[in-house]
């Protein structure tokens, strides 16, 4: 292990996923200069009639699709859909493209099977974009448009700024699509200020929560609407830095059978967000209650989930819509701390590297 | 607890369950006799150039709907997709619904957010589908076509040959849509024989395997395209029937991630087919055997996972596609011995009942 890039990994465990954390506000604010390229790729989808989105990527790029798939049904209201790679590239099946806008989300623009689906949709006559950290890589070439993530390097294998521009890039995209776009850009702004308070108040709070959770090795992660890829994406921290079998649900999957898993040893992390899903959060916690399962009260109606052992509120962002971009940082802060109370590092999690290369 | 209905319960813990598993073949020979109401549905789907299928349920349903997306990819060519429930029904988005198959898919027919689904996508326009085992329920009511199950009555709380015939039923119609119905009937009157010899078969091998599982807490269960929607089925008889913490994922999923949680205690449950999918699914068994994963091989290829603690394979349908049907049983005995082994009730699970009115 002395190869240049882990000779430069600083001595204590976890200090890039920190660092990456507190990252974030600066990488969301780079992401906003090139607003302009997001309201000319908004452009060209509008006038091609590409109204069909079909998102692709892996791990926590597929996590912010889960997302767009909100975006671009509130914004635009345009079908988004998280497509099969399998379908295309490894069954080799031509599905009808014509209509069809294709976003590519890679960090490093380097994931194969993501590169193949863009090279084979664009060929069946997509509009193909690639949403990349790396704007010379090569999903960035096969794909007709390329929007900069710029969220900077990121070393830590487990992905956090990449992840929060990704769901901002989305979001700003559909916005554009949408003819809002200015008002969620001057948005997103007010939340890089919502993050640069949050991230430092959340670190003081998270440890001791995080402590009693050591000996935890399963958890549910509940959210609902635009906030279901926040639950996914929490749980892979949760699963690839911690070591816990934490498994994304909605409000109703958990009734539709998980609820007879729960038991006082099996926590569930719950995100609540202040608009229609909420009845729904609600009565899904009431349910682990009712199981005896502990409860962590999440999200920016954390307070309305009664009878919770552990809430980690965040503020409202001035579009209902980003509210995914502060309710993720509990759950990486939470993810840090847990990792640190078992020992682990963060930034080394077994068997992973920074690009995957797996079919 | 003295309704009638629970007062017919047999005496012994998972009766029904296994007399449901082992009524499989007759339900799926059920089904076939309603062939032609298939023909005549996709007969009208197309014609009226509704190519767009969204598929909505909870549970099973959203599982066998998982399975769906390869139905429609792989033999019309449709694209199809589980569509966001919430989307449409809590955050009140009118999406463009023309050229759109609805299918509402739910045992019951009562269940309420996919009865307002099937309803606001009718009105916007789509050609909505109701398939369930009541024919005069109220999701029959709001649909504008009626498919029948046909699977009969299923008392116990944990789906079997309910998700079976709704596997058969998206194959049957995808078939019919790309004229090859016939011959997809055909093959399923095979599956039937086919399963008539497999589940006593089953039933002697699995028990000697699920025993040493008793004291596991968590397990992933892989599966890659077809087979992606029986990965999630098995994974949610485990946890409601078990109590195990089981993750669904992909082959590619675990190497985005979750492999870092993965130790000697964490087995993994392997569905391998043989199609296209096969050198991404060996390539996953090797991560987790390289992590020191107990691993389960099953599916038609299973033989081709090497280095598996156990292999449970299934025969090969006349048709790949229909493999699923196959491949879900020994998951669905796995349960049934595993709860057996741990002592629980596998038709009266914790927190459950058989209709979930859960938002």
């Amino acid at each position: 292990m002395s190869s240049p890039e882990t000779a430069e990994l600083p001595a204590s465990p976890g200090a890039h996923f920190l660092a990456e954390i507190r990252g974030q506000p600066p990488a969301l604010a780079g992401l906003l200069e090139h607003e302009a390229a997001y309201a000319r790729v908004a452009a060209i989808a509008r006038d091609r009639g590409a109204t069909t989105v079909r998102m692709v990527g892996h791990g926590s790029s597929d996590n912010a699709a889960s997302y767009g798939v909100y975006a671009f049904g509130l914004l635009p209201r345009w079908t988004a859909l998280r497509d099969s790679i399998t379908l295309t590239v490894y069954y080799d099946t031509a599905l009808d493209m014509s209509g069809s806008t294709v976003i590519g989300l890679s960090q490093s623009g380097r994931t194969p099977d993501v590169i193949e689906y863009v090279r084979r949709t664009r060929r069946a006559g997509a509009f193909t974009v690639a949403l990349t950290n790396d704007v010379g890589s090569d999903l960035a070439g096969e794909a007709e448009a390329v929007l900069p993530l710029a969220a900077g390097p990121e070393q830590s294998i487990a992905a956090t700024k990449t992840y929060v521009n990704q769901v901002a890039a989305l979001a700003l995209l559909a916005a554009y699509a949408a003819g809002e776009g200015r008002r969620f850009a001057r948005g997103l702004r007010v939340v890089v200020e919502q993050l640069e308070e949050l991230i430092p108040e959340l670190e003081r709070q998270v440890p001791a929560i995080a402590l009693p959770f050591a000996s935890v090795g399963r958890m549910f992660v509940i959210g609902r609407g635009t906030e279901f890829g926040t639950a996914r994406e929490i749980a892979l921290k949760l699963l690839e830095t911690c070591r816990v079998a934490a498994e994304p649900l909605t409000a109703t999957d958990l009734a539709h059978g998980p609820v007879a898993a729960l038991d006082p040893l099996f926590p569930v992390w719950t995100i609540a967000s202040a608009d229609e899903t909420l009845p729904a959060v609600v009565e899904a916690a009431a349910r682990v209650r009712a199981a005896g399962g502990t409860l962590v009260a999440s999200g920016t109606a954390a307070g309305a989930l009664e009878d919770a052992a552990y809430t980690l509120p965040v503020p409202t962002p001035p579009e209902p819509l980003l509210s995914p971009l502060l309710s993720v940082v509990p759950g990486q802060l939470f993810a840090r701390a847990l990792a640190a109370a078992k020992g682990l590092d963060p930034d080394r999690p077994n068997g992973l590297s920074k690009v995957t290369l797996a079919r």
